[in-house]
């Protein structure tokens, strides 16, 4: 029986500004020979307009409405950091972050390349703080450091996630103060001890080895932990009873892992798959193939192209799409018997360096598609697929009838 | 930072009916050349299938479900007659026109063309019935004339807008009385003021001098107010808040600077631009180029296209656009640097005379948009373009998009 290699490009879409775009520039036979024999179409990761995170987008691409799942990002970001959530956890994205002597940031991600060394350093810190804050309040507290900067913060006890950000969100304000949402109890609670908890790392990460360190190689010192999109984790029925598929997802970065998780697929790593801009694909292609022998739908998630769009690296994001296609090539033969999906969970245009709400071009290839005329993957050919308009949303149940393994509705 | 020039053609949308649509036929260079340089496709006002009203498909365009929002076309009509309504009160569309001595209608309009004067005596003797009426039942009555027979009543006090028409919706049928639709007193209040409001009108306007003057002149006498659709206002976040976006709309209809000021966009007028099949657009124009300086969304209302259409008069229907496109111009250097959406609020075909339930066109161009082959606005050629199909829903949040005005869903 086929199955399905899903390719999504993390902010791959992007803007013609002018000219071509990534996709268009990018020398990918590979892709372009499965469009030339497939089906394309553009695709609204959420709705039309509509500018995707990249968790509510991959929520949807799962086949689960955000607008009824997306419960704040923290939540996904822990699964994907193998924090395991009980019903009641709160879970916050957390940033390590620079701030000046009043509270002002200066980075919002102290330079952003964290060896892990000074993450672990910033692990034992949290570990410990939490322990002594922690009692003081009657909460359990977990700390995890994931991908360079970023890393999850969990509270465990009479907690809510109704508390705003002390991530200001941008570099020139000031940190800032966790206030209560909603008037409960454990709001209040939770804003009291996340700001104690911010205020003792701050005070404590003076005397951190590892700053000392950064000074000495004149970087900046990580002094700061900024919290934000607080949130729960959602009641999630699995992939594989909502929709007779069983997924499996590699990927290198902890919310899309996370995500992946929350609807109950399997998830993969693979070396060389650590979810930057210097991700190599071999390993990782070479597992998806495999693992199509087990699993009805392999999602393989490429996050290079969503970093080097942030940086505006047109040249950086061609890179990584070409890098995929050449560790694509080898498996082509065996590709041609399955499906193939390749998208974008939004775009990030390289111009505009932030998440934007056009459709991004969609291509799916497989034995029992329309074949339509479309021969390049590119947000100016694939508006004039056979497959039309659709919807993140869409794509599971697409996929579900092509393998045959969806439910009829009605007799 | 670049804004959006709105021009929105009511009834616009046609069918081939073996030739050409009036969009097709028209000569319009200007808006044809910034369709060569923008992104096409087909628009659904409400859904597929569904025949639009004016007020839903404006209220879906503005991006409001009209499913949620729309509460019966009185309440927007008399927003845009510059009539405050305050919660709790009920207001109708009223026509003026004219019954024959048993009451069965003869004309739902009175001829449709009625003078500044005339409406005016009409006001006055409402005037007069209204306190005399209001007095007796403990309401207050206000009624005001829109555009030749068009007006708006509105009733304030225990009232309810669970009533039904007095308008019999034909020619030929009698006048109807207004039945409560729910078991209240205060439906059954208001069916018995408005029964008594329209006895009264058609007694006394026997005696009314302007009615003098039309029977010497054999024109048919204003002797009937006909009610519908009666609605109170709904709660509706303004479009600033919900969607970040500055907007203001010039229109000459009550009912679309009603449905206009009810999404708070800021409402103007233009000399010309009186909503009938006549205007002129010059200066409507001018001030939409400059308005967008000051707004991120300038919405300009042509009526014409609807009025000719329920007249059956292809060109005329063919001439407002041709005169639309002839005043914009003059501006098309300044257009070229932002945004422009051309479309309609739903078809009004010259073959049926009625809003149909057929897509219309729709064209977006933009520094930032896909160009796609569709060189000329057209019912015939739109279909082919790179914006697929799409609904009146969606066009707000493309353009805050494009802006870069809309807030992300998620991290």
């Amino acid at each position: 029986m086929p199955s399905v290699l899903w390719i999504l490009f993390d902010g791959g879409g992007d803007r013609p500004a002018g000219g071509k775009t990534p996709f268009h520039a990018a020398f990918k036979p590979t892709i372009d020979y499965l469009t030339a024999n497939g089906s394309c179409g553009i695709l609204d990761p959420i709705a039309p307009g509509v500018r995707p995170g990249s968790d509510t987008a991959h929520l949807a691409l799962f086949g689960y409405d955000p607008f009824k799942y997306y419960t704040g990002r923290g939540a996904f970001e822990a699964l994907g950091a193998d924090v395991a959530l009980k019903p009641g956890d709160v879970a916050f994205r957390t940033n390590l972050a620079t701030v000046d002597e009043n509270g002002v940031v200066i980075d919002r991600r102290a330079g952003r390349y964290i060896a892990p060394e000074e993450a672990k350093a910033v692990e034992d810190l949290m570990k410990k703080i939490g322990e002594e804050v922690g009692r003081k309040y009657g909460v359990e507290v977990v700390y995890k450091s994931t991908v360079e900067h970023r890393g999850v913060l969990v509270l465990r006890g009479a907690v809510s996630h109704r508390v705003s950000d002390t991530d200001p969100h941008k570099v020139g304000a000031k940190m800032a103060r966790a206030e209560p949402l909603e008037n409960s109890k454990e709001a209040a609670l939770t804003a009291e001890v996340v700001n104690e908890l911010s205020r003792r790392f701050t005070e404590a990460a003076a005397g951190l080895e590892i700053n000392k360190a950064r000074r000495l190689q004149g970087r900046l010192p990580i002094n700061a932990i900024l919290l934000r999109g607080g949130g729960y984790m959602p009641q999630i029925e699995p992939i594989r009873e909502r929709y007779n598929i069983r997924a499996a997802a590699i990927a290198g970065v902890a919310l899309i892992r996370g995500v992946a998780r929350a609807v109950g697929m399997d998830v993969y790593t693979a070396k060389g798959l650590g979810g930057t801009k210097d991700d190599v694909f071999d390993e990782a292609v070479k597992l998806a193939v495999e693992l199509m022998s087990r699993y009805d739908v392999v999602f393989l998630h490429v996050k290079g192209t969503d970093s080097t769009s942030h940086d505006g690296d047109f040249n950086g994001k061609v890179s990584v799409i070409e890098r995929l296609d050449k560790a694509l090539a080898p498996y082509l033969d065996a590709l041609l018997k399955n499906y193939v999906v390749v998208t974008s969970d939004h775009a990030t245009p390289v111009g505009v360096r932030e998440h934007t709400g056009e459709p991004v071009p969609v291509m799916l290839y497989g034995p029992d598609v329309v074949v339509d005329d479309v021969a390049k993957f590119s947000e100016l050919t694939c508006w004039r697929g056979a497959l039309g308009r659709i919807r993140g949303i869409d794509i599971i149940p697409i996929l579900g009838s092509y393998l045959g393994l969806s439910e009829k509705f009605g007799e």
